[in-house]
């Protein structure tokens, strides 16, 4: 039987699966599982979906202590509680199903160490990419593949807010205010805005693609808060959409682990996901390029991915994987990491300068000197509601160049007097070539 | 141990993997797996991949009697020797991993009985859309969902030659030429072209979605070979982009399936599936829309799919799933199908007239009376090849109608003198609304 803490919009949804579709769930997959406990303090959200009240239960040590409970799906969501009710289920050897990223970020290594010692097994499948099945792409779809990187749009908040902008030319602000009004963001949106989420999930995932146990705390993240509209634009123009990416990518035996806002070329299929869908390209190194796409968030699609989970924790097929394969974050090794300076990538600049003709020999001079070699240039319109007067945006494009070299090169133009300190960088990512090999 | 027959492309694939790369297989998911057999009656493409000789096998038997190979994998295709292969692998009590479609979708109920029989499983990951790991996605990742519809390009010979019609404007002939070129078609490609191979693939997935045996003689094919580069580009200019899809669409308590050229909107993520690659959209009711996209052939990316196979047959975990789903063709029952005259869509239809503004009125007329309307209507200019004399195209787009009403217009439209007979009718696929639920 199962026990789901936390009735929440995540929760709700996992209940009214377990109840309403329980009989097709059960034709379907064959299994005879049922919903016994539904552990919250407050039951508004499922009295307002219809789940039955007597699988209400406010004392979730009683599900920790029912022998008949073998399946324990957390959904409180943050660090504290959830942890404890996690830890509390596995030593009392039962499974756990959770959508936590924050949980398993921080503590994976030692609860999925936990789950080994109680000889019971962890589904997380809903901690990232919402109703994406990527978790199981990763570990079984490709099982024999080497993977070279991960790129994913992680965060449906993020990518709401930045479709939004791309398509109806609104100020992040603005964006943020409509997601919110949406249902989309929280009221307060820091931990999606500000990439944290995204490290959350990447961290998961490059452990299972790279095996490694992958920390959080290597993963450099930047968020979408500081984006300007008016790049987002000249972007456009250029057939670049910007997203948050969350990239994990392995150079040699090091690995790069980052999040933060990239142009990505139109012709790559990650340009084309919108709204609140997520999308995440794997590749490998049989199969070469695949991608996953689908929604990020919402009770009912991150319920798919809860059930997907019980499926196959129930039916014991999630214990094998569980104990056969020797990706999990408790089994591996930390990884060496590339210094933030290797990191190589073209890049997005826009300048303020004073007067362009004069300046352009010096940002090409200064460019130059620190070996990077410009792709294009070009000057732009001034912001619309700057005044006359003020500095005109010159925006160049570079071929690949290391960060390192590129920070000694924007350390050199913030010194001239006819360069504004404020250089705006983006990363750009074209389609990443395949290495099927 | 593994015996795997048929060392041709994808064959060499795989056995390149199962040696070269074993000891990483090995070292990823704890499984002590080996090759022992390769059975062909010609080696030189095991010889230039640099396969073992120890391994090369002429006498088949020899791997049905042994009694230390516990998995088959069949590569040998087609319907005879490979369906003799199969069966005596089931027989011999050994599981079997095939990339063949039309094995199973000719012989799919029969072959799924006899594995049950004989205590052990079949594993068919790159039977459909090669590299891609969609039979996993959609019985396991997409478990507890019922399934609403299923979109796939799914035929990477007849994408690759729509998208050199579509970006270089060649003609079907010239594209058709350049892919046998390129390696990515056969010498006789009808199979490919005309639909079937997609089909194929269509019945297989469609058993799993809809938990019916779906046979293939129920799905209608049609296929590319007719596509005027004419058409091509109009649907261009429209913001629809040409693919031939592979549908399988759940209405009711009936199913449609079926394979056709269709142009889809490019605000649909399944445009963007460009080249040889495939995609695949499944619309859950809990999880919406999800899509998949990776490379449909290849010797690697498709020893991808066949090397999960062997994993998860290896492991356990697909014997399992074979035993408790009930979705597996030789557990279910016939569906119902829909009458296509009953299936609804948007449609391109290219008419040639004689005299446009004479007969425009004639034409909203036949359409109107028979409850058809219309989205929007254009004179395009003659094709660039015919006289100035000949008749004039005009293009129509209808607003959703069923087959039958279309069906009937067009009979009555090719009575009027001052119309051509030969009408174009292609299907058009807006983003499909996700029904939540």
């Amino acid at each position: 039987m199962i026990a789901l803490v936390g009735c929440g919009t995540v929760g709700g949804g996992t209940a009214l699966l377990l109840t309403r579709d329980i009989e097709h769930i059960k034709a379907k997959t064959g299994l005879n599982i049922g919903l016994k406990y539904v552990v919250d303090i407050n039951f508004e959200n499922a009295k307002a979906l219809g789940i039955p009240p007597t699988l209400y239960e406010t004392d979730y040590q009683k599900v920790i202590d029912d022998p008949e409970v073998t399946i324990v799906i957390e959904l409180v969501g943050g660090l504290t509680f959830a942890r404890d009710v996690v830890t509390k289920a596995l030593n009392a050897k039962k499974n756990v199903v959770t959508a936590n990223k924050a949980l398993l970020a921080n503590y994976g290594e030692s609860l999925f160490r936990l789950a080994r010692e109680n000889n019971v097994c962890i589904g997380f499948e809903a901690s990232c990419a919402g109703g994406i099945p990527i978790v199981n792409a990763i570990t079984t779809g490709m099982a024999v593949n080497k993977i070279d990187a991960i790129y994913g749009i992680v965060n449906g908040t993020c990518n709401y807010i930045l479709t939004q902008m791309i398509d109806k030319g609104q100020s992040y602000k603005n964006a943020l205010k409509g997601a919110q009004k949406a249902g989309l963001a929280e009221a307060d949106p820091t931990l999606d805005v500000n990439g944290m989420d995204s490290a959350h999930k990447i961290s998961i995932l490059s452990s299972l693609c790279f095996g490694y146990n992958c920390e959080l705390d290597h993963v450099s993240a930047s968020g979408i808060e500081n984006i300007d509209i008016y790049d987002v634009m000249l972007g456009k123009e250029m057939d670049y959409t910007i997203k948050l990416l969350a990239i994990g990518e392995a150079h040699g035996s090091k690995l790069s682990l980052r999040v933060h806002p990239a142009f990505i070329s139109n012709t790559h299929p990650l340009a084309r996901i919108s709204g609140p869908f997520n999308g995440v390209s794997l590749y490998g190194h049989a199969v070469g390029h695949t991608m996953y796409y689908g929604r990020g968030a919402g009770a009912l699609p991150t319920a798919s991915a809860i059930g997907a989970d019980i499926i196959s924790v129930a039916n014991g097929t999630q214990k094998i994987n569980f104990d056969n394969y020797k990706f999990w974050p408790d089994l591996t090794e930390k990884p060496t990491y590339m210094e933030p300076s290797e990191i190589a990538s073209k890049f997005y600049l826009r300048l303020n300068v004073e007067d362009h003709v004069g300046v352009t020999a010096t940002v090409t001079r200064i460019l130059a000197a620190n070996d990077i070699s410009i792709s294009a240039i070009s000057q732009k319109e001034p912001k619309p509601e700057e005044p006359a007067n003020k500095r005109i945006p010159l925006v160049i494009l570079l071929h690949k160049t290391t960060k390192g070299k590129l920070d000694t090169a924007i350390t050199s133009l913030q010194k001239e007097s006819k360069i504004s300190k404020n250089i705006i960088v983006i990363p750009v990512i074209d389609e990443k070539a395949e290495n099927i090999r």
